[in-house]
């Protein structure tokens, strides 16, 4: 019999932020794999390594960094097989994935090549989005909010048009695009509703007001959240961080 | 020494998705509360039911269930009252909230009276967003995809005009607005596309195509996601609906 494929999300980076599905889930796949950049650690296995034991096998997944993330199908072709290769054994596979498998999650290049050959279960984790917002202190969306989740790699015609139309919204990816999202967001006086955010829930976490954000360049996981509302507790100049512990 | 103010998320449903971090405040804290309709249960309480003990006091913060579940300022003021006043008593108090407290969660109304006066944490949830697309096999967003979350009391001209927008979409808060919504999809010849979920990762979740669900309200824990992309993984003809167990 096939061993079964989970996807799981291991939430935004602290591992206390994982469910106890994902963290139960973990403990019992005799395989677990996960994203690896080419040098250096992988963040999934970061978040989850205290729960990990010696007696699993490990298959990371190695995603050259480019540019933009985008993953090469090779890479993918490849990792399936491996997983495959568990799954025919009879051994069960845990995927990690950072935040939710289905939010933007390298999950899916896995999944759309396993899931119609093998049993597999997609256990959802806190999303980054829901993390940033309970770290700045400013809620994503109420009562009847229109949200819009925008890649920053997005071309500036497009980001233009859908902040304009947005009631709250959240540009994910910022990295090295920060420097030309700041601008936008001057040109279009959304420079004081702007917060910058990076590693949310990890000790290294920075939120600020994106007026205060200077650098050039961001990391991958960082995001920009805009509130354009009038609720009371949207005030970003005295902007309540609350402190990570 | 005042007590502290815990917002905490408790995720979709299924106990096991709550986080170790909510799990461990929650169980760390001598004073629950969680809203509760005027009759009938607690679904936030009925979440982490199998957690509390006798020892802790509970609050319940009785919202009057009416048409559209908008908080009465009072129901807040009062509860915000109860709440400070064991906070003053120097007792921990916890604040369940169904899904994310900040990603439309009641705790927000609790958090605009108390946050400025205690030292307040906001604890992330797993949405159900994220655990709908993980229960019917559809990623909510992927690569440079634009996501649009809409409330469903949102009138049909702006469903309409947002709909238009979207790559991918989900609506919230369904509830009975259903056959409106059902009959607006159609005119936009998406039912194919559309997805309809309820109590999702609960025993009696439902998860089917739009255009399968014939019942004229829906639960207001419901909702439908629409994804127009044309990812090879997108095909509602044939959905790949995870069972839960």
């Amino acid at each position: 019999m096939s061993g079964k494929l989970y996807g799981v999300g291991v939430g935004p980076g602290d591992p206390e932020l994982i469910t106890i599905k994902a963290h139960r889930i973990l403990q019992s796949c005799p395989v677990v794999a996960y994203p690896a950049p080419d040098s250096g650690q992988s963040f999934a296995r970061s978040i989850v390594a205290e729960y990990l034991s010696a007696e699993q096998i490990e298959l990371p997944i190695i995603v050259p960094m480019r540019v933009e993330r985008f993953p090469a199908a090779q890479v993918y072709d490849e990792a399936s097989e491996n997983i495959a290769a568990h799954l025919d054994a009879g051994r069960d596979v845990v995927v990690l994935c950072e935040g939710d498998p289905f939010f933007y999650g390298s999950f899916m290049y896995v999944y759309e090549r396993l899931a119609e050959r093998y049993d597999c279960e997609v256990v959802p984790g806190v999303s980054s989005i829901m993390t940033g917002a309970a770290m700045s202190g400013i809620p994503l969306a109420a009562r009847n909010d229109v949200l819009t989740i925008l890649p920053g790699p997005l071309p500036d015609d497009e980001l233009r048009a859908r902040i304009n139309a947005a009631d709250a919204l959240v540009i994910m990816k910022v990295g090295r695009h920060l420097a030309r999202i700041r601008t936008l967001m001057g040109e279009m006086n959304l420079l004081d509703k702007a917060v910058y955010l990076e590693r949310v829930s990890l000790a290294e976490q920075r939120t600020m007001r994106l007026a205060d954000m200077t650098d050039e360049t961001a990391p991958y996981f960082s995001m920009i959240t805009i509130y354009k509302g009038a609720e009371p507790w949207i005030d970003t100049a005295n902007m309540n961080v609350t402190k990570y512990d």
